[in-house]
């Protein structure tokens, strides 16, 4: 089977993003990430520090108020969604990329080849990379990756009516922690240069 | 990193077994599914048949003679799962080899290297597949992946208290339906053979 596109989701910690821009490289294809956040700024004026806290890395409020406002029509959150869905399938069909979160397996499901990655790790080991890669800050690591991980469970699962993390919903689920992350990544490419068809 | 032991647990009819044996043929190492069950039976006494009824394969009747029995001492499921735990250890403390099912991932889990492997597919692949490898049978195809799925999951739940089919519980997860049965075959080898020391 072919794929065009590669879509990855992730635990907060779990090195998913770096997988991604390591697989695009090899590859030689363009990986979206921050980028998503970018143009989906230009096109809805919005910042892109809102844009940030209205999806998966809001640190609060944001699924309160997409529950609350909906009463009275579509809220901000359900605009930038459709917008979201917009971009990202416009950037898909201009040909091979990564996509990393912001539900694009969801999204490209029935319009797009997507091989779908879910990267995941232990809390020791995403602990370990998130003090490396991030810092110290006020909230302590473990009250951080729940945080994260919560909101971007509840933001997938709001909008696509899927379990964030089930393995049946990705072609692929890797422990980076257990693996290790290059590992991880040669494993998405020789996924990605598999020509086998399924029966 | 150095795996000495490969678990599979799947899902029927998504061609787990197949893979394991062909993992195994081509490592030149062991696989152990029915050969489990054989082996549990010798030291038992209690008939191969018996023993399949008794844990995943059980067409009706063990969960809820696991639950109403257990007010009176062990019951005898539980006197399997002790001597299954016991025969898995010993297999894999003997060298490299495959297991296939019986919750061999939790059972070795403190004791030995493994490479946890959950195997899925969508219920169209596998409904073709069930009906090629096993044939018509009276009950539904559908009927019969949804009983015995289901059976899988609640005895690995009882014994292991964790959640089958959670990505997080394995180092890899692959649709099998999706990638092809051979692809997962090569990616197992590939990762088995793979010598980073994650960070």
């Amino acid at each position: 089977m072919n794929y065009k596109v590669i879509t990855i989701s992730r635990e907060f910690g779990s090195g998913g993003r770096t997988i991604g821009r390591k697989v695009a490289q090899e590859l030689n294809i363009p990986c979206y990430d921050s980028e998503l956040i970018q143009k989906i700024a230009t096109e809805s004026g919005f910042s892109p520090e809102y844009i940030q806290e209205a999806s998966e890395y809001s640190p609060s409020g944001f699924l309160s108020a997409a529950f609350s406002n909906r009463a009275f029509g579509p809220s901000n959150e359900d605009y930038l969604w459709n917008l979201q869905y917009k971009v990202i399938q416009d950037l898909a069909s201009q040909g091979p990329c990564v996509i990393v979160g912001r539900c694009a397996d969801f999204i490209l499901k029935d319009t797009t080849e997507c091989l779908k990655v879910f990267v995941h790790a232990s809390l020791k080991f995403r602990s370990k990379r998130i003090l490396e890669v991030y810092g110290q800050r006020e909230q302590s690591i473990e009250q951080r990756i729940k945080d994260k991980d919560k909101r971007r469970s509840a933001y997938h699962r709001f909008y696509t009516n899927m379990k964030w993390g089930h393995a049946q919903n990705y072609d692929i689920c890797l422990d980076s922690g257990r693996l290790g992350i290059n590992c991880c990544v040669q494993t998405i490419i020789h996924l990605y240069n598999n020509n086998e068809q399924p029966q």
